[in-house]
């Protein structure tokens, strides 16, 4: 396969390009040859606590010189989900810096009372007030949105509560299911292509973990590379009933 | 039906002898007047924040004369599972004070190092440090124990996240259901049975819920009363397949 293939090489960030704070190194120096060849891939991550610089500079310390505007978060895509389809909504947000410079950023304004959309977000400053808040509000009737639906992710000190986790709560104490912006839904993708006009033969998705990654290009209808560094084994996927277009150890498989 | 054919009337508190910060004037008369006979009520609350003390006061604001070692909390029960089914164990908490003060009066040893059991209760100062505390213990393979299973509980505000919605958050972080020890189990009526030695016909539960007071006695096997000053409408009872024993409008119809 030939790299040039592809206009937008979309790159899930954990399990892919790191893990945790240990960069994965076929995915650096790949990353460095496609750039070399003047293709500049996308990171496409379900995080929405980070902003889009703090990812750049992390980045950076493993040696990839990323694109600011290129770094797609769950809570950029949120953000630009309330612009797009809520056009001059209020937002009450649970959520961490990354949410609220995305919703900053795009112009959505926030708000604590009466907001005509509750956008959830893995928040680890979260109250019992918050929770309640948020759940009053949408028993009012506000619009509910979720960055992501990932029940837990690793850490240090093993898998702790992911933002899909609280979103069981809210569900439970509301009676209401959000909308999932963060893969496996392919809204991320979809802002991509819309934002720098693809054609989705012009994209891949590229990623370590089936059930988010490669779902969400399988369903947004683009080619899709699995990558066995990560959440998913070769076999798993293989046992999956839709495979992925390619199956690749690591990135160094992808003769450039 | 002869009051005095009870030796146990097991009493919920919400929505039976008070909502909220009201008493229900019926409730009150009824206890004065059953007292009078020389049987002295039992109380039964799936509440895990409040101390037996704490709800004393609170009745006693109301006119009432509660006995404290007859007031029986999801929080007590929760120490006393414990100490009958896991004696000598070490419990982590999220929950109240109420939750805290039962443990110690059972003469459990609460920690926050390697737990045995973790037992949740409503926890109105929760942090997500908390969560992915408990989360980590209950992976490592510590019990799960809730103090019950309230989505939702009301509130001047409205209806607000129960330990039942946290619960949830927990069980999709750890893959892990807990036993619940508060209504509609029934844990709580059983250890009344059992410190007070009492038959089944001896006892009778009295409350407004269907989902947690009525079906607490009827899983037990002891006579269920029916008052409509709540949750569950009488047409609402009537419909369920299962009906409780009396159905009353108010304790004012209960003659004694």
């Amino acid at each position: 396969m030939n790299m040039l293939a592809y206009k937008a090489i979309c790159l899930d960030l954990d399990g892919t390009v790191y893990r945790g704070i240990e960069p994965i190194a076929e995915a650096v120096s790949f990353i460095a040859k496609a750039q070399a060849q003047g293709i500049d891939p996308f990171f496409i991550t379900n995080n929405s606590s980070m902003t889009r610089e703090q990812l750049q500079i992390k980045l950076a310390s493993f040696g990839i010189n990323a694109d600011r505007e290129k770094i797609m978060t769950s809570a950029v895509a949120a953000a630009k989900y309330c612009s797009e389809y809520y056009n001059g909504a209020s937002v009450a947000i649970i959520g961490e810096k990354g949410l609220e410079e995305a919703l900053t950023t795009e112009g959505v304004r926030v708000t604590k009372d009466n907001p005509d959309i509750v956008i959830m977000g893995i928040d680890r400053s979260v109250t019992y007030e918050k929770l309640t808040d948020a759940c009053l509000h949408i028993r009012a009737g506000a619009h509910f949105i979720a960055t992501n639906s990932d029940l837990v992710f690793p850490t240090e000190r093993g898998l702790v509560p992911g933002n899909g986790s609280f979103v069981k709560l809210m569900e439970s104490a509301t009676g209401k299911t959000p909308i999932f912006v963060g893969k496996p839904e392919p809204h991320m993708l979809g802002f991509i292509q819309q934002d720098n006009g693809y054609k989705k033969e012009d994209m891949v998705m590229v990623g370590d973990n089936y059930n988010t990654d490669i779902l969400a290009g399988i369903q947004f209808g683009i080619d899709t590379i699995h990558v066995a560094s990560g959440v998913s084994s070769r076999e798993e996927v293989l046992a999956k009933e839709v495979h992925p277009t390619y199956l690749y150890q690591t990135l160094a498989d992808w003769n450039i």
